[in-house]
Formats: C-alpha cells, sequence, structure tokens
C-alpha cells in the first residue's frame, strides 16, 4: 500500500457541503452514523480541551525521528484541510511546533491530527491551532529520510485516503470516506433529530428501560430482580 | 462472585451522617485514614479538573463493547448514589454519555466511576456531571448481554460494595466499607485536625525531620551526611 | 553508582546567571541547543496547564512505597533549588502533597520533579507550587528505608548531577549539566534569535522548502511528485 | 476490606474433592462454566509454558517493595495450597524467589500467583515451581512494613476470598469461590462432556454455522452474503 | 471503509506462485524488500516459538467481546488462507481456541492473526497452529453482534485487502498487498542474493563500516575519534 | 552528558578477573550486593530463555529508527564487551539482527543489551548470540544520523559508563560500575556462602520467621495473629 518517496499533488477532497455539515456533529455522533466505524485509538488526544475540528484529509507518511515530510505536506495543504500524519513505527518524537503551525496556518489548515509528539503546545494552544496526538515531547527530529504525502495511510489504527473527511473534539478523530460524507451527514442529522426530545424525557425522571422498550428484550434474555 | 443476570433491588447504604463527614475529605486523607488501603488504580482520572464526588454506591457488572445494563442500573439510583460500573474484562469503549447523564442525574446520582470509557465530555462538563474513568473514547456499544446490578464488584482494582461509600478528587477514588463510613470520618478527621499547625509551622521553615523527630531513626537506619 | 544512605551536603550549583538565561527558554528550545539530548521521557506531564520551572537541581533517590528520604532533601534544598527524585524502581504511589511543599517552598525550591505520583493536585495547583511527574495517585507511603540526597540519579531515563540545571514547562523536563549552562545558553540564544524573522515568513505562506531550502536534497533523495 | 497487620490461622478451604475435580479442567473452560467471569487480568503469565496448578488460596497483601509479610504466609501454608499475593498499589519488584519457593513447597503449596514481580526464574523453573506474575524483575524488596495474611483480596482485578479454589494454567489464572467449586466443577464436566463429538465434527470439515444452528439467527440480524 | 453485516464470498487472492516464494522469505526481508513497510505492530507475538506462516488473507472484522464472525468467516476459508482477524476497538478477550482451530484447519487455514486475544494456548501448540495475537486470555466471548468478513480491516496498525498475502514469524507479521506479491518476492530474493557472502566477510572479521563503505559518509557527517 | 557524534577509542574495562568472579553470580544476587541497585527496567527481556551474559561494557548511543552507530560501534569491540545500547527516545524498530551479530560475534562481544528491538530472533537464538532487548520487532532503520561510541549513556533506566561490568540473565540486566567490580564480587560471593545452608533449612520446613527471627520484629510493629 504505502509508496515511499512519493507525493500526490492531485486528490479529490469530499464535497465542500457535506464537510460543512459534518462539522455540527461530534466524533461520537459521527461514528453511530457510520455504523459504530472509523474512529481512531482513544489514545489521540486534543491538547488543549475544548479542541474541535473538521476538515478533508491531506496525508504524510512519517519515519520515527524524521520529520522532513512534514515540510513536505506544508506545499499540498488547500484551505480547510486537516493534515493527518501516520508513522512507520511507534514514536513518540515531536514532530511539530509553533513555526510549522504557522506554516500550516497560512497555507490554510484547520488543525493537525499526528499519530507521535508535538511540543510548543503552550504557543499552540495560544494560537488556537488545534492537535490531536499520542503524546507531547519536546524531543526533536531529523530530516534525513522520504515518506510520502497523500498516499493512504494507516492513522492510529483507522484507514485514511486523502480527501476524507476528518472530525476531531474532546471524544477522538472519526475519518469519513469522501464517497459516503454525504450520506453520513444525513444520518448524524437523523440520528440527532430526536435527541431533544429524549434529554427532556430522561431529565423529567423517564427510564431509558421505559423509553427505548427495553424491559421485555431483559426479561427474554434473563435478567432476573432480587430483593 | 459474580452472578449474571442480576439486579439486586434493595441494598443497604452507609450511614447518610457518615458519606456528609467523609465528603469533607480528600480520596488521600480518606486512604490514609484507613490504612492506606481502598484506592482504585491511579488510572482512573477526571474528566474535568476539580471534579468532587462523595456518595453511596449503586454497582453494575458491564461486559465489554456492551453497555445494556446501564439502562437496568439507573432505576435502581437513589439520591446521593455514585454509580460504579466494573468490566469482566478491559475495554476502552465509550460506556457514557450526555443522555445517559441526563437520566442518572434525574434519578438522584451525584456521579459515575466506570473502569472503561465515557464520551460527550464537553457536555458532560457543561452539566457539572463528575466522571472518573480510564478513559475517553468516542466508541459506542451495543445492548446484547446481561451483566448484574448491585452485586460487589472489583471497579480499577478497588474491592466495591453496594451500599459502600465512594470519594473521588483530583488524586483518585476511594472506597470506604460501609460498615466502616462512620469510624473512617472519625480518623479522617483526628488526622486533618492538626494540619493547620503542622502546616503553618513547615511553612515557617521548620522541617519535617525535627517536627516528627526523624533525625534519630534516620541516624539509627545508618543515614551518613558527607561533605 | 548508586551510595545508599548517604546526603552529600556540599554540592556544586551551575552559575546562576546561566540558570537565570535558561529559564527564557521552553524546553524544547534548551534540548535542540544542547544536540537533541537530555530529555527526560514524554510521560512526565505538569499536573497543570502553563506550570513552568528553571532551578538547580538537588537530587533524591527513592525506594517503592518508601517517602522518608523526601524530609531528608528538604533540609538540603537552597533558594532557587529544584528537587529531583529518582526511584530505584517503579511505582505510582503518591510520594508528595502539599505538606511537604508547603516545607519545600518555604526552604526555597522551585517546585518537583519526580518519576512517580503526587497527591493533593488541587493544593498545588492553588498554591502555583509546579510538579512534573509520572502520575497523580492519591496512595500514601510509608517512612522505613534510607535512599540518598545529592548523589547523581536516573529519573525519568534521564541522568541528573546535583548542581544540574532543570528547565520544565508543558512540553517536559530538560536537564542541562551544570558545566554546560553558559554555553547551551548561548546556543539556545541563538537559535531563537531568528525565529521571528522565520515565523514571520511563515505566516506570509513562505513555505519551510523554500526558507530552509530543501527541494533539492528532496529531489536528491528521490523525491516524485506525481499528479 | 483491608485489616492490615492481621493473620487469620483458620480458614475455610474448598472441598478437596470439588479442587481435584477442578483440577481436570483449564482455567478457560473453568471460567465459561462459572458464567465468563472470575479471571484475573490476562497480564498475568506463567513463568515458563505448560505450568498447570489448582489449590486452595491463602492471600497475601503486600505494600510496594516489602515482602515480609511473604514470610509470615510461609506459616499457614497447608498441603496444596496455592499462595494469593495482592499488593496494594502498583509495583514490578520480585517479592519471591529460590528460597522462598523452597520454603513454600516445603510447607506444602503447589504454586504462587503474585501480581507484581518474580525473580530466579531459572531455578524456580528447574524446580517445577510454578509462578503466575506481572513480571520478571531481579529487583529486591525490603522487610519493613506489615501487610496482613488470609484476608479477603484483589488480585489482578480478580477478587480471592483464603480458601477459594484457583486454578491457573497458560491461559490465565481463574478463581472459584469455594462454596462454589463443587457446582462449577459440574458444570465444567457438562461442558467438556461433548467437546470430543463436537471437535470430531468440526475436524470433519463440519462448520460451527451448521453444527451451532447459527445461520438463522445470522440471517435475522441482517448478515448479507455479497458476491 | 468498514460495512457492517457483509459476507464477501469472491475474493481474488494472490498468485500462488508468489506466495509460495515469498513464504521463502522471512518478515524482515520481505519488510525491507517492500521499502520498510507493512508491518503490524511489534505487540503482535507468536504464541510459541518458531511459528512461521505464509498465506493469502481471509478478513473479518470483529466488535469487542463477541466473536461471532469467527464461525461466519470459516465457510469463507480455502486451502493456503490465513485468517486476518480486525477488532474494531481494543480487546483482550480471547476470541479463538482449539474448536475453533480444529475447524479452521478442517477448512485449510495455515494460521491466524488477530489483533486481540486468543486461548486453549496448549492445545494450539500441540496441534501445531501457528497464531500471532496481541495477547493470551480465557475470557470468553458472545455471539451477538455482527461483523463483517472479507472487507478491507486495519489489523494491528495494518492495513490488509482480503487476499493480501500474509508472513509471519517470530519477528512479527508483515502483509503484501496481492498485486505487488511477485515483485516484492524479487526483491527479497535479491536482497537475501549476496547475505552469505556478507556473513561470511563479517564472520572472518570485516567490518559493516569497511563492507559497506560507510567510513567516508561518517565522517563527512562529523563523525570524530577521539583517544 | 550526551557528546553527538563521537567515538572514544580508549576506554578503562573492569578487572578482567572481577568480572569472571562477578560471572558466576545472578542478576538478582549482585543487585542485592550492590545494595539493591543498579538495575535496568524489568522491560528488558531476554530473547531466548536460559540466556546469560557477563562482560564490559562498549556503549552506543543511537537515534530512533537509524542504526547506523551499530557499525561503528562494531569496531571498538573487544573479546569479551557487550555492547549496551541506548535510545535518544522510545522507538521499538530492529535496529539489530544476524549480520550485525556475526559481525559483534567475530569482533568478540558476548552479547548485546539494546533499549529498543531486535530482529532475526530465530537466527540470533540458533546462534545463541544472546540479546537483552524491549521488545522484537521486524521493523528496519536507516544509516543517516550520528550517535556516540563509549560516552556515558542511560540504557533503560540504568546508567552505563564504558567499561562497567554487565551481567544479564532471565531476570533482568544489572551493571556494576568498574571501579566496584571487585568488591561487589566480593559481596555477592559473602550473600550466596550460605545459601545453600538456608535452603537446606527452609527444604526441611524450618520457617523463615524462625530462620530469620522475624517473630519479634513482627510483633514490635503489630502484627497480630487471629483465629
Amino acid at each position: 500500500m504505502y509508496e515511499m518517496g512519493v507525493v500526490r499533488r492531485n486528490i479529490v477532497r469530499a464535497d465542500a457541503g457535506a464537510v460543512q455539515r459534518l462539522s455540527a456533529f461530534g466524533s461520537a455522533t459521527i461514528h453511530e452514523a457510520m455504523g459504530r466505524v472509523g474512529l481512531m485509538q482513544p489514545y489521540m488526544r486534543p491538547i488543549y480541551p475544548g479542541a474541535h475540528l473538521a476538515g478533508t484529509a491531506v496525508t504524510v507518511l512519517l519515519h520515527p525521528g524524521d520529520n522532513w515530510m512534514m515540510h513536505v505536506v506544508a506545499e499540498q495543504i488547500a484551505q480547510g484541510d486537516v493534515v493527518v500524519a501516520a508513522l512507520t513505527a511507534d514514536c513518540t518524537d515531536g514532530f511539530f511546533g509553533d513555526l510549522l503551525a504557522t506554516s500550516f496556518r497560512a497555507r490554510g489548515a484547520g488543525g493537525l491530527v499526528i499519530d507521535a509528539g508535538v511540543r510548543d503546545v503552550k504557543d499552540l494552544t495560544a494560537m488556537g491551532f488545534p492537535v490531536w496526538s499520542k503524546c507531547v515531547s519536546a524531543k526533536g527530529t531529523v530530516k534525513a529520510t522520504l515518506g510520502s504525502v497523500n498516499i493512504p495511510v494507516v492513522c492510529a489504527g483507522a484507514f485514511v485516503n486523502p480527501g476524507d473527511v476528518v472530525v476531531a473534539d474532546d471524544d477522538g478523530v472519526v475519518v469519513v470516506p469522501a464517497a459516503r460524507a454525504g450520506a453520513v451527514a444525513d444520518a448524524a442529522g437523523a440520528r440527532e433529530a430526536n435527541e431533544a426530545d429524549k434529554r427532556a424525557k430522561l431529565a423529567a425522571g423517564v427510564l431509558g428501560l421505559d423509553m427505548y422498550g427495553m424491559r421485555e428484550p431483559l426479561a427474554k434474555a434473563g435478567l432476573r430482580y432480587v430483593d
């Protein structure tokens, strides 16, 4: 799957309208709307609480300890993109800091998702540049080895094609294939449509047992109440 | 120990006065007052800083990837309870979100302690609904398998009987057996009684070495000072 | 290397002026200025965001579950010191809380770096006493076994001699050998001198590819652009 | 739950016949026979492949870095017992080696289950003394702090009462409450009774889909076959 | 990417001759021949030393705690296949034991690669049925939720399409896209062709520094020798 | 501490007689003889059971993903040396395989201790070339960045000076400073002198409680026996 030393310049990004609609939902809702798939591993955490991000993926594949390709991917960023950085092997180094964030932002990036470490988190927080990463580390990297840009990658356990939609918030990072973006936005919308009603009922003390009609299937499954 | 498919409706909760008294202490003080035991593993972290919780445990045992019993336990919550959710095996899925939190709160729960993941943490934070969990994950669950409610459980390494007192804060989660709640509150109070005095002395530059009379036992143990 | 039961009273601290100059830089800059070495493991995290610390190390070697030597090290603290606590084996117990922090501060300590757990983090945060630790745990310790004070230690993977400079922030903890403090401060300053200029260029949309002259070496390494 | 500094001399051990019958089954079969509960965490591994153990638990609660109580528990061992060692907090130290194994064996112990480290594993292997542990570590411990013997403990996530049956093999460690030992042995036997028949059918190419009648429920759940 | 509740019956398997040729190489050689990509995470370990496996992937996507689809995938196995089991979220349960292994082998499977736990490892070892897994666990699973069979999956960080070649040994698991199988076999062969010669030289005391002509580039990079 | 790009050719190795004497003891005994210090982290495991190693350290500092310096260190190996490879940041790549092992052995190395991954473990096992590593991984590395040879390093949490004695076995890896090698060998010998006698007593059923005179200090510490 992985070709090394390749930069794809032309990628097909998900429909902008669908991205816009998806940006209104949380990662949990979108993941449910997709059939409970598409999530990155839960070790991917935002560098500050309340961070939110939705955009189209430009991908970069990095080797441990080497961030050379981060400069290469910068040129491929279009307005509204999210950089998704995958690694060929586990690494906790800090591949990204405030200078690269300044560059990425200038090129139009909304944020970064990286399966490794980042640094300058105080500055990134002050800039309001959202990053989801495996860890924070002051450890720098070299610029010696080629990876690739805009090839399909596996990032934190999720498969990402260039142009896919990435939505990230406090709950995690979810990837929506570009071709399904509209349909998933529809399904997410349908899912949220009656949440307000449910919330009101639950707040009034109605039990999920009754609201969802669970008592009968639970009894059938053998649930016993004892005093 | 674990019976599956059972809901105990009548549990004996710790004395309300003792719970009230215990709520004034931090988890560290209570754990010391119990003889340095009763703590859950330190991987249990609050979803927002400053969260604090004290109440009586209603317990639920869940299987990996299945939160059906969370709806069953909701019905057993009384005012001032804390839901303690244990798992039969490690799982990072998000078993709990804002809808369940709305339901739990409506039933009187003060918070949740769960040895797995939760989601909607932004909403839970906005609600001020405190949760201590192993992780945060947008990953949803199914509703297919019976666990049990209000049986004794092991949660994050701690043994919890229904009705035990749970106190949680930024330092962690401690469990006080219901029968010992009053005695532990007494011991915690005694422990804190002279802390203000100690703090003042230490702030004035008095050394613990002198205040606690450690110089002689240290010398006996063989401590040598060299220049 | 490790002598047990020894307290060295006279240590040579890094030059105060160099410490002062180093305190102006982040841990990432200093680590780069040293040749990309000297960092503790990235699992060392501040107990509150924005914490910053720079000072000279007084070291203490602790055994798992035993914080007796924390009282011994208190006496050796001079104004501007940082206590660096290493462990002879992995342990997550809470070795340090608000009383010890009160004592350490009264003796002149700027903060603590500990390869284990701490507790009372709400109080420590309120005090503004910065701590970098492996974890937070309410679990207390005993006072039964001798370790040592002001011997060379390995803390979270970094070698620390008493008197070395420790700089810590949101990105991690870096250790600068006392003898190199001035030179590292110089190198860090040189490194930051033209950062403002770089940042301005990147913010204007100039690419690192061009600013750093990377296009030719990338092409030589075999990078291919495809459409 | 945990009393410190207590040694219970008289415990009620599970029925010897039931232990004998349980010893014929693997940990996986017994765990299924109990309703899929009772297992310790999967990080508990035998120190050599093929190790097998079945016996009645004598329990010991240890503090991190301190194995004093291992000598106390030795006196409480009866023929056929298994020592189950729990910790008040995570610790990887080596609490047990060939001298203690010699002593435990002389007292009648069949093996050890410990939620921490052990050492002298080459000697233990040569002795054929089976141990399930969290890790192997040459790190020694002190003898300074009281724990307890034959109190209920949580070991590697499982609740163990003194006298309970412990069965361990390459798949892990399972705990059977003493009062249920006979019933669980019956259930395990019933479970294995038709395994030979099933194995023969599967070996002949019969599919579980057909043997277990899964095709209809899978179709009802919505499974689709596509070409 | 992930469709739930789907079984693809017709997949295009890699060329049998290429699989045969790839089976002669170790995972490390193949990974190098592919450009240092295609490996699963190193936590994937064989259940016994010396295990070796090469075959074409049939894939199955499982939910935590639920192995229902393992019976569904069994029907899709052809002679020489390797079952590759991915999970929608982290889970350590034992999804596979000796009965399923009997069934898989009867259908022609050479082995299993699973990003979760397995059990009955003593029996699997006796059968010589090789498995690479994240862990070993006696914990059983339910049969309640649909996953999918023969869809593209991410397993232990590697992307696997049905029909891809999987080669596994003591060093790990590598995945070769079906379309590249022949070319990778060629490259692996070329890589090994002169290894015997290199090994002989190194065994005779020739240094890699000289054999690979590294002295000049090292000097250029600034390497200094000091006495 | 860490100088980059430096190879020290002349190091002072520990006295050969002391190394010889130390080689007769296990890592646990030596660590006790040193005062319970000097051990690497317990995640360092031998690649095959029964591996044993004693020799003088030649050290190498590597960057993540780059094994260039392994060829540089080969030239510095003298008969009886042990190569100790430290990393500037966590990395699981396979830095070492059978070709390098052939070279190291030809130069006189007894084995390798590396705080990262290795590969070709089947070949290394067949060669009887002992390695202690953090993990096994088929993942290869590049040769692009300078580290150093024969500088002091921190390897898996232990400080190692070139020339120090390294002893490794199934229990772990211990480092003895060159200057203390003789004294530690003496202490280890004294420690083992009466082990045979102790073992015989324990095997005869004498309790450690009596043999070590623990009953009185336990009673003083407050141990209570209950029936």
